[in-house]
């Protein structure tokens, strides 16, 4: 097994990924981020209802909706915009405009999705403490992390807009520890989710929470069941998203294989 | 901006990563798998203890132990094996063996971890139903990727071993999905124990889980925060294990940058 080149040609180089495994995954990425959506206002509108200030316990239930379509669907959108746009647009401007459009979408979301929780806690009688669950803190990190890469990605998208050129070098070496930690952040987002909605769930269903499967007609049942419905679509997505993201371009990196990979 | 190749010398090729960075991501990692397993023995043996089936309520908190040992700890080592031992040994026997080997090592950890957790709820009177959080269906989701993965990878390591040259285009095409559903495994092993903890503190402190800031010095106070403690070094093993695993050995496969990537 020796580290032999077996052919030098241009040729003889392989692209990375087939396109067609890439469509098939971005389509099932698409469905499952709406679905996402889907079934969180579905959980909110047909068990809880949107309020603002005067009815903290409900506003809470902003909070949910306004991440998953802050730091999930709009997030997600752009990952998958960023890879899908390199396959057909030439120029990478375009690229990053429709990637960082996304992000920015997700702002206002996360923001007030932060808001909504912040009120419900302080607004009640007597009220919640902040940040003292595990949640919260994969939350906030979560949400830090999310505004370093915007603050990182944005910069360098207008850096890219002045000094093209000057910069490259820099620029280019920072994609993949970019590209990284974005599925990271949105991983870690899948995280804050899946706990948030467990400790929803135990706090709002109590006992009957542990019920679900016994009496799924029930009204905790029904509930409980879209909220871990909910929660497994989430879960496909961070079992989708990661091989979606790790097809590159093939004219961008060619990669020759020079030894066998066994 | 054209797709035009710069430099087609094999000089010219340039290894993806540098090797310190990787040694530095390497160290953190595994000074964070030993916390893991650190905190969790902290946190059962100071505020519960171990027990067998005479006392179901106790044997619950080798379920967590357990589960961190095999899920994170030793999947996690068998992940850092791999690619640890790709840049210092030249026989892929070796390197395979190794990672074989600490996966092997956490199949009696994680059978062990679910047998106590069902035990510790069909033992009790009356009885906890099983499998109906969405902790539990993470963790479901979790064990049979472990095992499907465990199962490719040993039937692979086998075949490598009995008829090698005959395979090898099928194995190599297999490598990089079976090292991003073994990620995809490890950061589901996260989420698992994240949502977890989360439903463990909420029914084991309670009321004084919200009060773990306010009143730290108080016992409820020290376990929500070493509960907590443990949670934030797994969202940091979410963080730094990505960035590990994506380092690939440099002479193994050469990459060629073909268009500057800004």
């Amino acid at each position: 097994m020796g580290s032999q080149v077996k052919d030098r040609t241009p040729e003889a180089w392989k692209a990375p990924e087939p396109r067609t495994s890439f469509w098939l995954l971005f389509t099932a990425a698409q469905i499952l981020l709406l679905a996402a959506v889907t079934l969180v206002l579905f959980w909110v509108l047909k068990f809880h209802k949107f309020a603002w200030r005067e009815d903290p316990a409900n506003e809470f239930y902003a909070h949910p909706v306004l991440m998953i379509v802050g730091l999930i669907f709009f997030a997600g959108e752009g990952m998958l915009m960023y890879r899908s746009l390199e396959i057909c647009v030439k120029h990478r401007f375009y690229i990053k405009l429709a990637h960082t459009i996304c992000h920015f979408l997700a702002i206002p979301a996360i923001v007030m999705g932060l808001i909504t929780v912040l009120d419900s806690h302080q607004l009640r009688f007597p009220p919640i403490p902040d940040f003292y669950s595990l949640h919260s803190w994969v939350g906030l990190v979560t949400i830090s992390l999310f505004a370093l890469q915007f603050a990182v990605g944005f910069t360098s998208f207008i850096v890219f807009l002045c000094c093209d050129t000057n910069t490259a070098a820099f620029r280019a070496a920072l994609v993949p520890i970019h590209g990284t930690m974005g599925l990271v952040t949105f991983l870690l987002s899948i995280v804050a989710a899946i706990s948030g909605l467990t400790e929803k769930a135990i706090f709002s269903l109590g006992k009957d929470y542990s019920t679900i499967l016994l009496r799924p007609e029930s009204r905790a049942g029904i509930e409980g069941l879209v909220m871990n419905s909910l929660g497994a679509v989430l879960i496909a997505l961070a079992i989708v998203m990661p091989f979606v993201l790790r097809q590159r371009r093939p004219q961008y990196q060619l990669v020759q294989v020079v030894e066998n990979q066994n």
